[in-house]
C-alpha cells in the first residue's frame, strides 16, 4: 500500500494555513500508522491460515486409514457406488440410461486431496471390464497453480468401437443398439471428463468431493428408486 | 443411523435362496461396518472443527491489541468511518442524504466476535453528540443459540423530537427541514437496526464484519467521491 496516501481534508473550522497543515500532517502520520497496524493484522491472518491448513492436513492424514477400510467394505457390496450416484439428486439428474448401464461396472470411487490441500484434488473411478471402454481407471484431477489459476485434466477414455457415449449416434453403429436420443450434442455423464472449462468451480467434482465422499453411505441407503422392494420398507411412522 | 439398514438385493446370477441369504447377510454386515467407520470419520471431523476453532480463537485474541491500536489511530482522523462507509459500494447504496449527515457524527466502529466465535458477533457504533438522537452507542448483535437458531437485537435509538429518520415525513415536522422523500416507507440506513428478519444472514452485518472491519483503511483511501481534491490526485499512469 502506498504510504504517500492522500488525506482527505478535515472539515475543520480553523482556516489558518499553518494549523491546517499541521492537522494534515498529523492525519497523514495516523494513516501511515494505521497502514502498519494493518500489515500486522494481515501477518496474523496469514499465520492463522497456515495453522488451520496444518490442522486440516493432519486430519486428512488421520482420516486416510478409515477411508481405506471403508473402500474395502464398500467393495463387498455390489453396485454400491452406482446406487449412491443414482440416489444423489444432482448426479442422478445427469445420468442417461446408457450412463446407468455403464456405471453398473463402477467398482470403486476414490477422492484424493493433494498433500497441501490448497493445490487441488483427484477423483478416481475404477471399473470392472465392461463392453464400453478399455480403461480400468478413469480419473479427473483439479489443480491450482502457484498464482491460483485453476486447471483440470482427465484420463482419455478408450471407448470400444461404436460405444463412445459422448458421440452423437445419428447413424446407428454397426451391430450397436439403435439409441433413441435426439440429434444434437450427446448428453452423458462422461462428457464431464472432457469438460475443463470450469476447473475452478467444477460442480460435479465438488459434489463428489464435498458431499458424497464424506458420507456415501447415506446416499446408498436413501434408495428412493429401489424398485424391487415394493412395500417392504418396514415401519413408516 | 439405523443399523437395521436394508440391503438392496444384489443383481447376482445365483437364484438359490441359501446363497442369496448368505450374500444378503454379508452385505448387511458390511453396511453396519461402513456405518461404524463413518462414525469414526465423523468423530475426526468434529475433532478437526474443534482444533480449527481453537486456532481461530487464539488468533482472534492476538489480533485484539492491533484492533485497539487501530481504533486509537482512526480516532485522530475526522470522518474516517463516514468516509470508509461512503466509499464502500454496498453501504453507500443504502445511505440517504440524511443518513450521510448523521454518520458524520460517527466516531468509532467496533466489531466484537463472541469468545467462542460460533455464537455470534456484535457491532458497536459510537457517535458524538448530535442533533438526531441521544444515544452515544448504537449496537446490533447477532446470536446463534445452542440449536443453531439465529437471532439479532439492537439498541433502541432515542431519536430527538422530529428527527426519527425511520418515520415517514409526510407532514413536515415543526421547525424541521422539509424533506423531499416520496410517500411510502422511509428508506434509511437506520432501518437496519429494526430489521431482525434475516439474523442468520444479515447482509449489512456481514459486510461490516467480513469486508470492512478486516481492512477499513482501503475503503477510507478509495475516495472516488472525494469532492474537494479535484485533479490533484497525483500521478495517474
Ligand atoms: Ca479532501
Ligand atoms: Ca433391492
Ligand atoms: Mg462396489
Ligand atoms: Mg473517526
Amino acid at each position: 500500500m502506498a504510504t504517500q496516501a492522500k488525506v482527505p481534508k478535515a472539515e475543520g473550522k480553523n482556516n489558518h494555513d499553518n494549523v491546517d497543515e499541521q492537522a494534515d500532517k498529523e492525519q497523514q502520520e495516523a494513516i501511515e500508522q494505521i497502514d502498519e497496524v494493518q500489515n500486522e493484522i494481515d501477518r496474523l491472518n496469514e499465520q492463522a491460515s497456515e495453522e488451520i491448513l496444518k490442522v486440516e492436513q493432519k486430519f486428512n492424514k488421520s482420516r486416510q486409514p478409515f477411508f481405506q477400510k471403508r473402500s474395502e467394505l464398500i467393495a463387498k457390496i455390489p453396485n454400491f457406488w452406482f446406487t449412491a450416484f443414482v440416489n444423489h439428486p444432482q448426479i442422478s439428474a445427469l445420468l442417461t440410461e446408457d450412463d446407468e448401464e455403464t456405471l453398473q461396472y463402477l467398482t470403486k470411487v476414490e477422492v484424493q486431496e493433494f498433500e497441501d490441500i490448497k493445490s487441488g484434488y483427484k477423483i478416481n473411478f475404477n471399473f470392472d471390464s465392461n463392453p464400453y471402454f478399455e480403461n480400468e481407471v478413469i480419473s479427473k484431477e483439479f489443480h491450482l497453480n502457484d498464482t491460483g489459476e485453476p486447471s483440470s485434466k482427465s484420463t482419455t477414455i478408450k471407448w470400444k468401437p461404436g460405444k463412445d457415449l459422448t458421440v452423437k449416434s445419428s447413424t446407428p453403429s454397426k451391430g450397436g443398439r439403435k439409441r433413441n436420443h435426439d440429434e444434437g450434442e450427446q448428453e452423458t455423464f462422461f462428457n464431464w471428463f472432457c469438460d475443463h472449462a470450469d476447473a475452478g468451480a467444477d460442480e460435479l467434482g465438488e459434489v463428489i468431493k464435498d458431499d458424497i465422499w464424506p458420507n456415501p453411505l447415506q446416499y446408498y441407503l436413501a434408495s428412493e428408486i429401489d424398485e424391487d422392494t415394493g412395500g417392504d420398507l418396514g415401519e413408516e411412522d
